[in-house]
C-alpha cells in the first residue's frame, strides 16, 4: 500500500463531491470526516465510502443540497428534519445547534429524522469536546442482527458515541456499534480457515455457529448477548422513535444506492462549565487517566489505553507519514475523478 | 422457598429503616425500591440488601437524614451534593428534579455527587417513563474489573439504564452493568463443576481463564471486551467526573459498611411531548415492539422480548402469587427486626 498525503486525499475527495454538485463547504466537510476516519486507522469508515455516497447522490436517494427544516426549535431542545440531505452535513449542523443550546441552557438536545449515513460518529462528538462539552450521538442503522431470540436481521448495529475533553490529553472518545464484531472479521476468519468464537453469529437456521461460512450465510449477533440487543434498542428509541425516523428494516444502509436511508440521530451536548470549572474537570480527567494507565498489566499486554487515545496516536502517525490507502480504494477514487472530469491533485 | 406477600415484605422492610431512625417517607421509599427488585425477579438487588444498608447507617458511612445541597441550580441543569445521604432517596429526588426541569425546558440533567448505592436503576428511570419522559441514569460503582489490558480491579461495573413509555405495554427499560457476568454466575459454575466461557474473567496473573476457581481469585472482565471497558468509562465520565464524585477505587461498594460510598450519578429526563405528540410516540413504540416480536425465532427460542417486558411479567406473577424469598434473606430480616425491636407484621 502506498502512503497517501492526507491533504491530497482531502483535496481529491472534496473535489469529487463538488463536481457532483454538492456545495463547496459541504464537500470539504464530507471529505474531512472521511479522511478523519482514515487518519484514525478506521478505513472501513474512510474515503472508501465516497463512491457509495456519490452513487446515492446520483440516484436521488440523498440530496445534494442539505436544507434541514426545524419542526421544533424550543430553547434547550429541537427537532430537525434533514429532508434526505447529506448525513455528514445534517449531523454536524445538529451538533453545532446542540452545542449552542448547551451554551445557553447547560444542555442541548437535537433529535434528527430523515437523515443519512454520516460516517464515523467521533467526528461529531469530538466537536462537542472541542467546545468544552460532553457530547453524545446515537444513530439508528439498517438491519444487522436479529432481535434476541430471533434468527433474521432486523435490528441495526445502531452506533453511539460519547466524547469529553481530557485536559492536556486528546479527547476521550467512545465510538462503537452494538454488534459483536464487524462482518469483515468473519470474512477474515474464512480467508484464514479459522473457526470463529461462539457468540459472533448464528447459522441460517438460527443456531449458534463457529463456522465462518455458516455465519456469513446466517446473521451477526449483538455484542455481549442480550445486553447488546438491549443497548441497540435503547439507541433506536433515542435516535429513531423519538425523532419519527424510520425504524428497523425501514432504514437502508449507505451501500444501497437507490433506497432512502430513513435513519435518525440523537444529538446531545452538555456544557461542562455549568457543572464544574473547566480546569477542575480537566484535572479530574487527567488524574483519572493517569490512574487507569498505571494499573498493573495483564499477561501479554503492553499498555493500557483510554478510548480515543489509539485514534489520536494513529492520526499523528498518519499525518506525519501518510495514510496507507488500499489500492482498490485509490483506484475507485481515480475512476470517480475520471468519470466526473476531476483532475487528480498535483503530487497524487 | 416460601412465597411472601409483597405488601408484608414492604411493611417489614420499611419498619426496619424507620426503627433505625430514617424518616417514615424515606423508609417507605427504600422498601419500595428493594421490594420492586424482588418483584422483577432480581433478588440480588432486593430486600437481601436491607441489612447492608442498615449496617452503613449504623457505621455513619451513610446518613439517616438525606439533606442534599444544590451547588448548581440553573434551569435545565443542576448539580446535587447528596452529602452522604441515602442513595435511594437522593436518586429519586434527582430524577424528580430532572423531570421537572424537562417539563420546563424539554430536557433536564441532574449531576449528583457524594451519594450512595441506590439499588436497581430501573426504579428511577421508570419514574421518568411514567411521567411521559425518556429517562436515563448512570452511576459509578466500586472497582469490579481491570482496565482493558490490566489485571487488577479498578473500574466499576458502572450500571446504566434507559427507560421510555411504550404505549399500552409496560415501559421499555434497559438496565445493565458493564461486566460480562455477575460474580454469582462464576460461583454457580464452581458449584456445578463446570468451566466458564472465555471472556468472563482473568486469573490472578492476568491470563484468560475458563476455570471458575482461578476466576474467583482473579478478576471479572467487561462485557464485550474492550467495548464494555469503554462504556464503563463513558458512564464514569458522566456520573463521576462531571459531578466531582469519587472515581475508580475511591468508590466503595454497599457491603463495605464502614466506608463512605463516594459514588455519583448522571440523571437525565427528556420530555417526549416536546418532540412528538405522546400518542404518536406511543403508537411508534407499539408498532416497533410488534415488529420485533413478530421476527422468526432462532433454534430453541420460544419468544422475543423487549427490555423491561420480562420484569413486568415477573412483577404481575409475584404480585399474584407472592415473592419466593430465600430462607437466608427471611432469617436476616427477622434478625434485624428482633435487634431493632420491630414486631413482625401480622401474617408474616
Amino acid at each position: 500500500m502506498r502512503l497517501t498525503d492526507p491533504a491530497l486525499l482531502h483535496r481529491l475527495t472534496a473535489a469529487l463531491f463538488a463536481a457532483e454538485g454538492v456545495p463547496e463547504a459541504d464537500s470539504a466537510w464530507i471529505a474531512e470526516t472521511l479522511v478523519a476516519a482514515d487518519l484514525w486507522g478506521h478505513p472501513s469508515h474512510g474515503v472508501m465510502r465516497a463512491p457509495w455516497y456519490l452513487a446515492r447522490l446520483r440516484s436521488g436517494a440523498m440530496r445534494r443540497r442539505t436544507a434541514p427544516e426545524w419542526p421544533v426549535d424550543a430553547g434547550a431542545v429541537a427537532l430537525m428534519d434533514a429532508k434526505e440531505g447529506i448525513g455528514q452535513v445534517a449531523a454536524a449542523e445538529a451538533m453545532r445547534s446542540a452545542i449552542r443550546r448547551a451554551k445557553a441552557h447547560g444542555v442541548g438536545v437535537v433529535s434528527v429524522r430523515n437523515s443519512n449515513h454520516h460516517g464515523a460518529l467521533g467526528c461529531y462528538t469530538r466537536m462537542a469536546a472541542a467546545a468544552g462539552c460532553i457530547g453524545m450521538l446515537a444513530t439508528n442503522a439498517s438491519p444487522a442482527m436479529p432481535p434476541w431470540g430471533g434468527r433474521a436481521k432486523l435490528v441495526g448495529n445502531n452506533p453511539w458515541s460519547v466524547a469529553a475533553p481530557a485536559g492536556r490529553h486528546p479527547p476521550f472518545v467512545l465510538d462503537l456499534a452494538n454488534t459483536a464484531v464487524a462482518r469483515g472479521k468473519i470474512f477474515d476468519a474464512r480467508q484464514k480457515g479459522l473457526p470463529i468464537p461462539e457468540g459472533w453469529a448464528l447459522d441460517p437456521e438460527g443456531r449458534p455457529t463457529t463456522d465462518p461460512l455458516a455465519a456469513l450465510s446466517g446473521v451477526l449477533l449483538p455484542m455481549a448477548g442480550h445486553k447488546g440487543y438491549g443497548i441497540a434498542l435503547a439507541m433506536e428509541v433515542l435516535a429513531g422513535v423519538l425523532s419519527g425516523a424510520g425504524l428497523l428494516d425501514e432504514v437502508a444502509g449507505p451501500y444501497q444506492a437507490e433506497r432512502r436511508s430513513g435513519c435518525g440521530h440523537f444529538v446531545l451536548a452538555l456544557d461542562i462549565s455549568r457543572f464544574a470549572a473547566p480546569e477542575d474537570f480537566a484535572a479530574r480527567m487527567e488524574g483519572w487517566i493517569a490512574r487507569l494507565k498505571a494499573a498493573p498489566l495483564a499477561a501479554g499486554a503492553r499498555e493500557i489505553l483510554y478510548p480515543g487515545e489509539g485514534e489520536a496516536r494513529a492520526e499523528a502517525r498518519h499525518r506525519a507519514e501518510g495514510i496507507p490507502l488500499a489500492e482498490a480504494t485509490r483506484a475507485a477514487l481515480e475512476a470517480e475523478a475520471s468519470a466526473l472530469g476531476v483532475a487528480l491533485p498535483e503530487g497524487w
